[in-house]
């Protein structure tokens, strides 16, 4: 028994490997078979994106090409995939030698993930009965890249310090987690959360922050060298800044009803975000002792605002009231990253390289919050009528349900969202703690060294700096000629 | 008398003091709080984003959804919300070492600047005069971003010799001015300027280089070493250049007539910039010895065209008068940033450092010419007899308005956006000379280290080149060996 | 005569002259005026795009704007459009000192070739037979872009190694060749191709290869020290590869059916596009000894699916048929890198930059036989009555076409644009080596000197590494005083 706990013990201290020359490709190659397996058995074409669509025309009596969903939802839906791609791949280009895992195990793990969720989400939400299909068009793609958002912003907490393969069988999990959630507060509870505070923020959050603590690593600090940015990672971080904030208002209202509802969303969440960024300035220059700014506060703490809204930007906020989230959130948001970041790690042993806290969980518990009340507070002199049924889509089993009761089953579907996340990434953080998968020792970690092959900087330096070293290079030559002369000399005395 | 001229003086030539620790803090905070209360009283979703669309769409006999606002103009907002922010951002990070400063100020004023845009341009254009309030859907962010565009613009020719104090200030009165000359030129003189050549372009233009005129610095070569590229500054620069010039189709098309308004500006606009790329780099190789290109001129003066059509984009220029518009510009832009520039540096102590002059200015002078050109010309032949009107919007109290006519008061509406440029930048310069803004010394411009908290570089290169350094250490060392021996070797002879 | 001979070879190995002062500047200004020229005869605006739109809509009874074809197509096209210029372009920057000819020549190349491509394929496509005119609208701009994209694909071919002046040369006979081929496959042989699996990609690969053959140069081993990335310049391409990718589906749908081409279309590709990236990465994992990545792969192999999807994206190719070809897609491409490209070098003398032979011409032949395969399986059953002559346009001429038939046209249409890419690039490759367009010397290529203005890196390299140079020096100084001492000693003692 001894024996066994101390074999235990070994096997999960052993020298780290990192060679991820088997794990990797099998499990790209067995889980894309999968997929497509899985896909031949369930996904079919929704009606909208089927041949028999000119059918389908016909027979519901719609006049124009221009009614498919398609138009509807395309724009944003391509927005949206910018922010997946390119928003989170290069927010996490910051570290000075990170940029090639940010933007491609990013890339690997979201194009995994939206296969998996367009069967996952189709398990639950649109498994047609009679056929045992799920059908798919742009709004379910859309889902399927809000799912995978989840997984992304758990990786932020963990960026760096895992292998390719960790993040696999995170997103793996993370989806799944992510589908029955959705499924618990989106059907059963029936809340509305079109832009993900709850569902995908506030999961996506807590889920890599239990995760991160999970997989805490002590002896961090010895790759702290690496752990800091340069100029132009910070630039290149800013691309991913923006894209995030200028497509919010796409993410917000991609999925909200047509017209007046997807309309609204975008006006919310542009406002709210213009709001976040004035607020995040002012308290990132108050923290500094000459007023100067910090990157890591306007790169992350200025989407905050984004967050918040999630919940609420498809209700009647008003334009002030989306003013007031994005004023809230950028002094909470950069608050976090200035004083509950460090508590966190010190304190809490919870190491969050690019502060998920701060920009997702935090802010997307005030997003439940908001909502929940925006809800309760909703009336029908505001609303109208129609209006409000169709907002919080008081319809069938439903539709004697009271905004008051509504916001009641918002804040409990924000408490769904934090329970999944840290339980959940509390398990999945234990399978990933498994010696097998090949993540960095704590000395290598937040280097691109470990997975991927460098190119040979050497050689760019010999031509850019010459000059210098050149000059330098001549000075220790002269030294040496000097000194031998030395010793010549020195020699011929004796 | 004297005592106070000398006390003035010193006043004014005090040390510089750059710390904004309190000053920007409380104008963010102060100003974003007027802007919640203000919107507050003022600002409304219009009927199209309002939960009571439903009850319009019934009213007004609207069969579908796809009829709203939102869905002719959300692709379009999007781009130009890309330009905004991401296209003046990236545009402005060639220098060495402001690219924080380019992308996060731009990002700061125009986030602020929005906000004070839809009130400005609210009460001007669209408050209603019954209820007192502005409503607001996506042609009013559309607008918003354009009028926030014309403040980045004069943000281009004081770049780098500015605190975001200043900058802000700049932006709070740049808004204002551009609401009153918008006001005048498009509304009272009822000129056309879809694209902004007059209001956003000349106006912008002319308002920053007014102000850097009055911020005039004549020691300004003490930071020269900082006002060149590198490498990868000039390629970040290219991002903002590239987004600027595929979208711009969008900009000028963004709040034309629905229909054939929206498809004729893209055209137009997509072929003007097509030919001024060609123009751009055949005065730029001229201008070499040996035909080298020059990254300022592709950077910069490729978008001439773009800014050229903004008056004209939407009426029938025709497809080939759309390229002569870009030839031209491509010519006339490159040849203002090689003989232009220099000269109003030297003879009116005018520093330009994006060369605005080149980009904005002289480019929309010559739009609001073409525009009025082309409008004096437009005849019902060409037009049809509804087109006409459509295009030129003779409706109401200008349905007897001839061509001709149309074209001298387009003429004129550039006079006026020129005179507000001029005069505004000038009172506004005035007011920003004044010590209390935190703007930096004259050898600290173009450098982030005034403003932002900056990486520690220095072991990024230890990382990055250690194959030299660690030679040149290891060299040393041995020198260092050598000498001490030599040392000790003289120390027992004698 | 064997003067001649003589006189011929020395006239074509003579010194490189890269002066382009007189040749680039002469070429862009008679290019651009004859484009004017072309234009003022022959391009219209199209009914959708005219003012007498209004009576066109009165006329069709046409009840709303947005049935314009413009709202159909315009989020694509900005889609397509920034893939050209964007994509195409930093895809190319990461060489390490090319950045600005890749992103400049491609923006340079780009713009002149779309402006002959809606002439060319004007000419051959939509000539009014009555006016003799062409009228373009939203669906011409898409498709000038596409026809750029060949050229730009051939572009990668030889990147580094040919002058600005021959990528003009290359683009003018590549829109040319294009259009006729395109002619031949679309309207003669009646094939498919929305997404040009063959139109563009098959040919354009096989133009730049046969290019590259012609101008194979010996001893570029001369310029090896330019031919890799360095750490940014990677990253510079992942912007590339991102927006490529991301954008695909809107390329693939930008010129299929309204309704439910464009939405099937997107589906397909968004999924086939997931799936290569998963097998991408596990044969560049494979590939390696530790299983470590090659960034080559990510940068390129991620974006074959989108390429073999491009005949049958519109088809009801079903969504796990289109995981299937990106599985087998990301392998073949990758495998293509690590082991065809070498073949092709050593063999062959195909010098192929980008390795387009991997990305563009391979899986444009798969495209090729995929789109064959699924349109002669193509079935009533699956895709209705309707359906299938929608989907196959099987009208007017063609309209007793058994999908047997067009499956043996799509092949047809395959073999047709093989033929073009390499007959005509190894014509036009011929006309590339005289020696008079300023082309580099084997040791100057990939290196952005030749034919750029680059700035002066010196100084940044002062600035931002002073304190371990500084240190050196210190040291050094302090050998220097240390040897000097010595050598004063040793003159006391003789």
């Amino acid at each position: 028994m001894g024996n066994c706990i101390q074999g235990c013990k070994d096997y999960f201290s052993r020298q780290k490997n990192t060679n991820i020359r088997l794990t990797l490709p099998v499990v790209c190659f067995v889980w894309q078979i999968a997929m497509i397996i899985l896909f031949g058995v369930f996904i079919r074409y929704d009606e909208e994106s089927d041949t028999h669509w000119v059918e389908t025309k016909a027979h519901e009596n719609i006049t124009s090409d221009i009614e498919n969903d398609f138009y509807f939802r395309y724009p944003s839906f391509q927005d949206v995939h910018v922010m997946i791609f390119v928003g989170f791949g290069f927010l996490m280009t910051f570290l000075k030698r990170y940029s090639f895992g940010a933007v491609g195990f990013n890339f690997l793990i979201a194009s995994f993930g939206l296969q998996w969720a367009l069967l996952m989400q189709g398990w639950f939400h649109s498994l047609d009965p009679q056929t045992g299909k799920i059908f798919i068009g742009v709004e379910s793609l859309i889902n399927a890249d809000f799912c995978v958002a989840g997984c992304l912003i758990a990786y932020g907490a963990v960026l760096g310090k895992v292998s390719p393969v960790q993040l696999l069988v995170m997103t793996l999990f993370g989806v799944t987690l992510f589908a029955v959630e959705e499924y618990i507060i989106l059907n059963l509870l029936h809340a509305r959360d079109a832009g993900g505070s709850m569902v995908i923020h506030t999961f996506g959050g807590y889920y890599g922050l239990a995760i991160s603590r999970v997989l805490y690593r002590p002896n961090l600090h010895q790759s702290k060298r690496m752990q800091g940015s340069v100029y132009h990672s910070d630039t290149f971080a800013m691309i991913g800044t923006l894209f995030l904030w200028m497509f919010w208002p796409s993410f917000n209202s991609a999925i909200t009803d047509h017209g007046d509802g997807q309309h609204r969303a975008v006006i919310n969440t542009y406002l709210c975000l213009a709001s976040t960024v004035l607020t995040t300035v002012a308290i990132s220059s108050l923290s500094q002792k000459t007023g100067k700014l910090d990157m890591v506060h306007i790169q992350n703490s200025t989407l905050a605002g984004g967050v918040a809204l999630g919940t609420a930007a498809e209700f009647m906020i008003s334009p002030y009231g989306a003013l007031i989230v994005g004023f809230l959130c950028g002094i909470i948001s950069t608050m976090g990253y200035i004083f509950i970041s460090p508590f966190l790690e010190k304190t809490l042993k919870i190491q969050d390289t690019c502060g998920v806290h701060n920009l997702h969980a935090m802010p997307g518990v005030i997003g439940g919050i908001v909502g929940a009340i925006t809800a309760a507070a909703a009336s029908e002199s505001v609303y109208g009528k129609q209006g409000l049924i169709n907002t919080f889509d008081f319809t069938g089993d439903f539709k004697d349900r009271t905004v008051l009761t509504q916001g009641g089953y918002q804040a409990a579907g924000m408490c769904v969202s934090i329970v999944f996340g840290v339980v959940g990434g509390a398990i999945v953080g234990s399978i990933l703690k498994l010696p097998i998968w090949g993540d960095p020792a704590d000395e290598n970690c937040f280097d691109d060294e470990v997975y991927w092959e460098l190119p040979d900087e050497e050689e760019e330096h010999q031509e850019s700096i010459p000059p210098i070293l050149e000059y330098n290079n001549h000075m220790i030559h002269k030294q040496q000629e000097l000194s031998e002369s030395n010793f010549s000399v020195e020699h011929c005395e004796s």
